[in-house]
């Protein structure tokens, strides 16, 4: 029989160091990438997978995420569905000073509550243009728009910043703003204990894994097994993933896969 | 002033030829990936920015994407509220043959059919399994169940079908495999006029371009304008990109553009 090669790792590479907290459930979320040039296929997203990493390593749940186009109504309604079903909710694209930036007004809009100009963020922005010499207009004050009682998200890249509404918190939609808002919001978000997983690379296709796989995952049922196919050298094979957060579970599992498919 | 460059391309390169639809709006579609590897940071998806493209050529006009886990009550909320909202529905992912693959039943869930092993399917699938001697068992045979009433998609890579039911399309997460099952899809579909683009690229920032491309988008109301930030050699500039299906009105609009920020 073929034998097998362990890998262990966080989902995410490198760890954090984290409190465990047993017994509590690891906060949930959802992602909300707007923007037409995602889904035109002009732009390939890449910070829905920029964020997927930071939070399993951070112990939060990325459950859902959607992708719609620079439309009020598909903005609010996405927001609103969103911040009803997880414990927290991050959107990325369209708080820049163009007109089809319309973020910020669709996200006061989903809460009700007014947006305008406030002091805080516009004195950010103008000492941000003060330094370069760029004038303060019309359309760079729309990126000081924040709705009532939001909190801002430092943007240490271009200075307009990003901000929390309660459960929803807004970023812009360039990655390297958007990674460093997010390393940013994760300095003041309470994590659950990270997502672990370690992976059997198996000789065998999925047909021949898919059995055994099934069974075991019914026994340990708070753990989630995954297997993902592959081909190398024509031959086929797969990589089974299993995740959870309980490292003596996720070795106690390690042990079953490996007397089955290890050799 | 800074001259622009000119770039005339369609949004996704290549385009088809289409017979010209006038007045007639593109059909709609919506995109499902399910995975729970997608979400959890393991696996970049790569099968989204894939369909957005070849919609793009073809004329569909992708509105939304959910990504999900693999898991049945958040697949089945997620097929029936897209397939009520859009002409089209792509999923991707959760068809293989372990027990994480329950894609085809939270289908067949969604639309109310039964489901179970079909003939044709299994037909394909012993052929398959014949020409490379290997033997059928119980977790390949699941890839057979396919729910009534749908039509097969074909499969050229390792033959285990995609279906379409009713206006949903069920497609292998593996994205060699979703690729030609998206070319073997679109050969029966009928598509709009393909979404053109212009871009022009301007050597000032977003703040600057902000003002004069909003009023233009408004006089220009049948087409979308989109701005893109960038930075090259420390200075900031705006890739100012024009969509809609009408060549000649894209060329009206980029005559005004480029006496606005051209030279």
């Amino acid at each position: 029989m073929e034998r097998g090669l362990y890998v262990n790792h966080l989902e995410a590479q490198g760890a954090r160091d984290t409190k465990e907290v047993p017994h509590m459930p690891n906060p949930t979320a959802a992602m909300l990438v707007i923007g037409d040039e995602i889904l035109s296929g002009r732009t390939r997203d890449s910070n829905m997978h920029h964020l997927a990493q930071e939070f399993t390593r951070h112990g939060i749940d990325l459950r859902e995420v959607r992708m719609v186009s620079d439309d009020r109504a598909a903005i609010v309604a996405a927001v609103n569905a969103l911040r009803h079903g997880f414990d927290h909710v991050v959107t990325s694209g369209g708080i820049g000073p163009t007109h089809d930036d319309i973020t910020a007004p669709c996200v006061a809009e989903a809460f009700g509550v007014p947006i305008s100009v406030r002091e805080d963020a516009r004195a950010i922005l103008q000492a941000h243009y003060d330094r370069s010499g760029t004038e303060m207009n019309e359309a760079r004050l729309r990126m000081a728009r924040i709705p009532d009682g939001a909190t801002l998200i430092d943007n240490p890249i271009s200075a307009a910043p990003g901000f929390s509404l309660g459960n929803v918190h807004v970023m812009a939609g360039v990655p390297q703003i958007f990674e460093a808002m997010v390393a940013s919001l994760l300095s003041t978000l309470v994590g659950g204990a990270p997502l672990l997983s370690q992976t059997l690379r198996v000789q065998r296709g999925e047909g021949m894994v898919a059995e055994p796989l099934g069974a075991l995952a019914e026994e340990f049922s708070d753990l989630q097994f995954g297997s993902y196919p592959f081909q190398k050298d024509g031959a086929f094979g797969t990589n089974v993933v299993v995740r959870g957060t309980d490292a003596g579970r996720l070795d106690a599992a390690m042990t079953r896969l490996n007397a089955l498919f290890g050799d």
